[in-house]
């Protein structure tokens, strides 16, 4: 199958129909005047604004949550946006279907209407970017540029998003650190279509910068440090955001994610296939047959999130995992990888080498002619040498589920801070998970997570 | 019970009667005339003199092998010495009840005679140590200084002797790197008497120099330069011989054996007991029975010690036992410690912390955006990313036994040079020994072997 075949095949289920179309359009048209109408009523000076995939006609077929901005004049003072901006949130979402208050950097509201899901946003009415005061106040200068710019390719952002979520590099939250939507747009604008951004994958890496918004001319101080900072961090990618010159756009963006593109593409290239865009699920496999195959054991620590959003825990629970791995093998146990997330329950998995560590250790002493020499001397069973230092054996919790509770009960591992309370009370699991985490279980314990060839 | 009861107790024990002494006495006269007579019979020029502690009337009753040294005149060429000392030794031998020929520096006899081990070396007949040429040539000087300056405290050598076997700090051969004979001879003229000794365990060790032959006045460069390099070898004591300025009479000495006389000598004073002199054994255990109470494992490699003597065999095995130490723990393996010997075959024990380790490693790869980054992908089957880097599974070898003999076969391990083939074809035994070997292996997986507190 040639890659024109295959992109004809894709199309056609990404592409919204003109019903779906109608119905968006219909849906936003309907959100506008209810923001409005609640805006005069509240008698507040704010306008509403659509962004994201939407407002750009950029989204996939069947895939359309609305993002409602509400932008507020720039001498509204910050805690005043937060309050007022919540307060019309909620009134809007009264005459949705349902809604629920979500946190990010700050509160908003998301609604659910007609099995859209709409998130309303507060924010700055930014023309510029030296007007930027919050994380979100750039998305309307990015819908604009976006619309500006890219002159009907839309269909090609469309294949370009399908394909990175269907190689699973799609998504800019931080524990994904894939590409985010505007950066699929981006690099369709600055390449022309879909093919030419993949036949650009390993080129890019060549620490290309992109600079689509001319910024290294027109603000060379700012832009410049702005590239330093992100060389210096050793980003996979340097995309100057064509709306702010102190900012990449790909800097959410891993090696990994990079990793995953970069062979993808290739792949792809060799054999198109609509897989790619579609893949079958990673069939699931039997964690325990796995753990056999082997020769290893999986530890799993199950513990209630506190109320946190997965771009907070996530990141956490990561720590927490790597403060294990250097725990563990202190005490004798190698961890081969591991794996965290959120399934209900917060979850942390330990691919271990053993399950049962020795029952005694060799403890080191002082040199045996000093004053602690004597004490070591004194103070243990069997002492011996070995040339001046005194050495003497040590009894230690074999099993590593004592020994993990052992270590936490001495503050013994490095956990994210807001889970030092939870994952001192979560169950330990040795070699055993609940049903709803035997797929997880098998795909961390396989690497067909993160198999590049899966 | 007080110091002077138990010396009062132990005495008698290890002074020889006056029948032990006058069989020893008729005995050398008779081995000396036998001597003289062949020397003379074979038309030779060469003397016969009595060195060890025969000799010196230092022996401990019941422990009185004969040194016989055949002296030949300074200006016979080394290898006439070699070939015609063994020819007398046999010549003598032969009117003795059997013998056979030992290889140490030089090959020499050694003969039973009326149930004493008589051994018959040749050397020369040096006056002072400017004429040493051979190991074994200082000994008639040795004798010639402990005769001259013991002043009857020969009992007080017999104390020191037996207190050093007792706790098993006694005898310089290099795999015991304990006390010498000599050593302690040299310590009571020193010193006075036993106790005088024992008095300066901890003293001595303040890196104090002994000089009895006042060879830092007498011979201050010579004498600097052997205190010098000793001080460098980090020597636990540095004791100048007094026939020759150019040796630590002490150089054998190890820290763990001082080690052994530093604690024993502390527990002697303030508890005084026979058992110091005379141990009982330490009991033997269940070599099986300590593993299982250790949760570790017992690796066991047999084979036939080419003709080495002791002397050059231990070292090698050692060094073949650290061998094993660093390349099992690059495999991922722990040794908790090893011990060698030979009973019969030679032995390197190896107590791992488990006898299987994960069937499968985690081998890293180059990064990914890099030709051998495109190869690692296309050979491995499932590939994954950590940041730039490639990772995938290996299977390896499981069992500690198959480990070893990959290794081996590999050229994997550091292995005593003379051991290299024999070693290549060793019994590899798992959690089991022969019987023969199994009260070593209590010792060795207990600790008692080198346990201070034993």
């Amino acid at each position: 199958m040639d890659v024109e075949a295959v992109i004809a095949e894709v199309l056609p289920r990404i592409r919204p129909t003109d019903e779906e179309r109608a119905f968006v359009e219909g849906l936003m048209e309907e959100l506008k005047i209810i923001a409005e109408e609640t805006i005069e009523g509240m008698g507040l000076d704010a306008k509403p604004y659509f962004v994201g995939s939407l407002a750009k006609d950029t989204y996939l077929a069947g895939d359309h949550d609305a993002d409602l901005f509400l932008a507020f004049p720039l001498d509204v003072p910050l805690e005043e946006l937060r309050e007022t901006g919540l307060k019309l949130g909620r009134a809007i979402a009264e005459r949705l279907d349902s809604y629920e208050v979500a946190y990010a950097e700050h509160p908003y509201v998301r609604a659910s209407y007609r099995g859209v899901s709409v998130d309303l946003v507060p924010c700055y009415d930014v023309k510029s970017w030296r007007d930027v005061k919050t994380a979100v106040d750039r998305s309307i200068l990015h819908t604009g540029w976006v619309l500006e710019n890219l002159n009907g390719r839309n269909d090609e952002v469309r294949l370009l998003k399908r394909f990175l979520k269907g190689i699973n590099a799609y998504g800019s939250e931080i524990h994904v650190r894939g590409f985010s939507g505007y950066l699929a747009e981006i690099l369709i604008i600055e390449h022309g279509s879909f093919l030419e951004v993949l036949g650009k994958a390993d080129f890019m890496l060549r620490r290309k910068i992109i600079d689509p918004g001319n910024w290294l001319k027109r603000e060379y101080e700012i832009a410049m440090k702005t590239v330093r900072r992100e060389i210096d961090a050793d980003r996979p990618l340097i995309v100057m955001d064509p709306v702010d010159p102190r900012r990449n756009v790909a800097a959410n963006l891993g090696w990994e994610r990079y990793g995953v593109f970069y062979f993808k593409v290739r792949e792809f290239m060799e054999e198109p296939s609509v897989r790619f865009f579609f893949p079958e699920r990673p069939k699931a496999g039997n964690y325990l047959a796995e753990l056999r195959r082997k020769g290893t054991h999986l530890v799993t620590l199950l513990f209630d999130a506190p109320g946190m959003i997965d771009d907070l825990l996530i990141p956490q629970l990561e720590r927490s995992a790597r403060g294990f791995e250097r725990a563990l093998s202190r005490e004798g146990f190698r961890v081969l990888g591991w794996d965290v997330g959120r399934k209900g329950k917060a979850f942390i998995m330990l691919e271990l080498d053993r399950r049962e560590r020795e029952r005694v250790v060799i403890k080191p002493g002082p040199e045996f002619f000093t004053v602690n020499g004597r004490d070591f001397y004194r103070k243990n069973g069997r002492v011996w040498l070995k040339g001046k230092r005194l050495f003497a054996e040590k009894a230690v919790k074999e099993n590593v589920v004592d020994v993990i509770a052992e270590l936490l009960e001495k503050n013994g591992v490095a956990l994210g801070k807001n889970l030092r309370a939870s994952v001192r009370n979560a169950d330990v699991l040795l070699d055993y998970v609940p049903k709803e985490l035997e797929d997880e279980a098998y795909i961390f314990v396989s690497r067909e997570k993160w198999n590049l060839k899966g």
